[in-house]
């Protein structure tokens, strides 16, 4: 049995860096170099496109499949991956393992398609790094106390990932994808658009939200939770570090916030106003309980000083909801006493995001000031403490961007800027 | 809770019955029209040429796999089948759910790719069952002891269909495939072969051995141990009643034994003599435990008459096997003081398989008389209570099967013919 190294490294691999038996060799040796330095745990999503072509095939099957048997479906294709990642890292010479959700440990709660992960039992996982082996496990997907296959849902294979790290107090957990980090804006609207060498988890949650595909805003948070060290990589050029995720907390002590970190475009949101809405304790709350309970996530939210006795209340929430939302506001129009209800999905959402924010007063008017030198009409305001969001109409929103990532001087240098 | 039904009938479905999406449809309204009168236990395949698809790609991922990460990689191909199985079911208005192998409690020993079921595990399939539901299992996995995932190997599918009828004490397995049958002969070779409507466990073990590829030998003899009654049917023509196949004993009291049941070409055999071998005991064993070292199963065995001091040992085997069974002989030649080893894989094994032949003397002179008026040289023979065999040289085979099958009047009737 070989010594138990002493740091524990988790890495993770999305479908596009596992879609090929190519691609499975590479992100095989990637492990097996970092093999000699740690315990490695591999989490492996489904080749390409795998869980489409099985949703597909659910929907031909039956259209209203859903529950635990699109779970028992779909945890399929991790399956796979991890059965031929072993395989190649065994080809290449060093002892692997795979392990299916359920015998790595992953115990879930009982949602089906979303569950939670309630626990990690160890002992596997555990016994096969003392084995000195590589363990590939199956992303995305646990098992119930009852033993029903579950899968975790949206951004579940990062979120795997980052659980294991807790778990197992890994050094760090490595995220490779097809990009080489993350960026200050989109590149293929911002050509010179720079990689960031690091951000907080804090930063990452909100730019994740904001339309940055590149991390799950889940798998973030639950690192943030854990206080897990992530880097985004990509698994074509492992060579490049990529960009560090790290707390807060250790970005404000190196004295390394930024007032700007990163410009993001969201086209995929609509917006709600719900008019003359009369000026009385509950009736808020009234909305937002009956879009929940209907599974609606609602972004920003509104409500500007009232007129007299009523407000008006808006609020953002993404395109493909606004059909059943607006059938929900009309339902409660009358019993919140409301006027009238608007909508536009026409619209787009451009933000700035970077932790250093607060304690600079001069970012708001350096974005409202480009806004206005650029001619664009700005329909809603919100902010948050790390993040000011600005409604804008869409054909403005690349305008807006190349302008903002300019303004903050977020091309020039990959150094913190102070505003 | 539905009452449990008095019986419980198990189904399985081959691949070509599971192929698509079409295909579930069918097999579905085939386990609900069943469900009215029986406790459905359902056994899948992968559907189609998955399981291929998945060696291939294991091939070139790693063309040494094999062992724990195959099972890992294989086991997947009938996942996917009892997920979209139990949808299809379901949409279809019956409740149905859908067990993996550890779920449906068959646990193996643990010889990867070729594991054996040690036990069934029975209250998950019971609990579901008493709740009214149709259980899709997935045929060919299990899981050992350890909570590693093992594959059955050949006839998996059709094994765990037997196991689970034998286990739950099921009135009948129907094993549903592309045929409505099993046949006299392979009706490509003779276009009027006649579908059985009977046959006894071992006279279908011997068929089976022999090259009819409806059913594996290995599940027909865990149905004959316990005692199952199958019936072979065609998943396209359900409404046809297929073959049954039965125990000899119940047959023989029903004074339903043919001298001559069905009649198969086997071309896929080679043979190997080793010539000049001393009269002496311990010689053959030497031979044969040699070969089974290796994993070669000899089929044929034949030891003529021996002359003065020495014997000629033949046998006949896979062709796929004679390299390295010739080379193994090689090797011991000296050691058991043979002088010469011959060898032939240009040969067609032609066989009359039939549980009431050893009462009835006529059988083998009207075979040998069949083959004499075609003028088919006979090279070998080897004869077992229910089975003669012999080789003849390839080109003559098809003409033999259509002699002898009309010989034993095999197409005019499915009636016991007596000889």
């Amino acid at each position: 049995m070989a010594p138990l190294k002493k740091t524990t490294l988790v890495v993770k691999f999305g479908g596009t860096s596992v879609a090929d038996p190519e691609c499975i060799e590479r992100i095989s040796k990637i492990c097996i170099r970092e093999a000699k330095e740690h315990n490695v745990i591999v989490v492996v999503s489904a080749m390409g496109k795998t869980t489409n072509t099985l949703v597909d095939l659910a929907n031909k099957v039956n259209p209203n499949a859903r529950g635990r048997e699109l779970d028992m479906l779909l945890a399929t294709g991790e399956l796979v991956s991890i059965a031929v990642t072993a395989m190649s890292i065994q080809k290449l010479g060093h002892p692997a393992v795979s392990l299916t959700g359920w015998q790595a440990g992953f115990i879930t709660e009982s949602a089906h398609n979303k569950a939670r992960i309630a626990e990690i039992k160890k002992e596997r996982i555990e016994k096969h790094l003392a084995n000195g082996e590589i363990v590939v496990v199956a992303g995305f997907q646990g098992i119930t106390e009852e033993g029903e296959v579950t899968t975790l849902g949206r951004g579940g294979s990062d979120t795997s990932a980052v659980a294991l790290a807790a778990a197992f107090k890994a050094c760090r957990c490595d995220i490779y994808t097809d990009v080489d980090g993350v960026y200050t804006t989109d590149p293929r609207i911002v050509a010179n658009a720079n990689k960031l060498e690091l951000i907080s988890h804090e930063e990452m949650i909100e730019l994740a939200s904001l339309g940055a595909k590149v991390l799950h805003p889940r798998s973030v948070e639950l690192a943030k939770k854990y206080n897990v060290d992530l880097r985004v990589r990509s698994s074509f050029e492992p060579e490049k570090e990529g960009t560090k995720v790290i707390s807060l907390k250790r970005i404000k002590e190196m004295e390394l916030t930024k007032a700007v970190t990163g410009v993001a475009l969201d086209t995929k949101q609509a917006w709600i106003g719900i008019m003359g809405v009369p000026d009385k304790p509950g009736i808020v709350s009234k909305i937002f309980t009956s879009l929940s309970k209907r599974n609606i996530s609602v972004d920003m939210i509104i409500q500007s000083v009232p007129r007299e006795t009523y407000n008006d209340v808006a609020f953002t929430l993404p395109k493909e909801d606004l059909k059943d939302a607006l059938a929900i506001c009309q339902e409660i129009l009358k019993e919140i006493e409301g006027t009238k209800i608007v909508s536009d999905s026409n619209i787009a959402k451009v933000s700035i995001v970077g932790a250093g924010m607060i304690n600079r007063p001069g970012v708001a008017s350096t974005l409202f000031n480009t806004f206005a030198k650029e001619g664009i009409n700005i329909q809603m305001i919100a902010t948050s403490e790390i993040k000011i969001s600005c409604i804008i109409a869409p054909d403005q929103a690349e305008k807006a961007v190349k302008a903002i990532h300019q303004a903050f001087e977020l091309e020039t240098s990959s150094e913190p800027v102070i505003a």
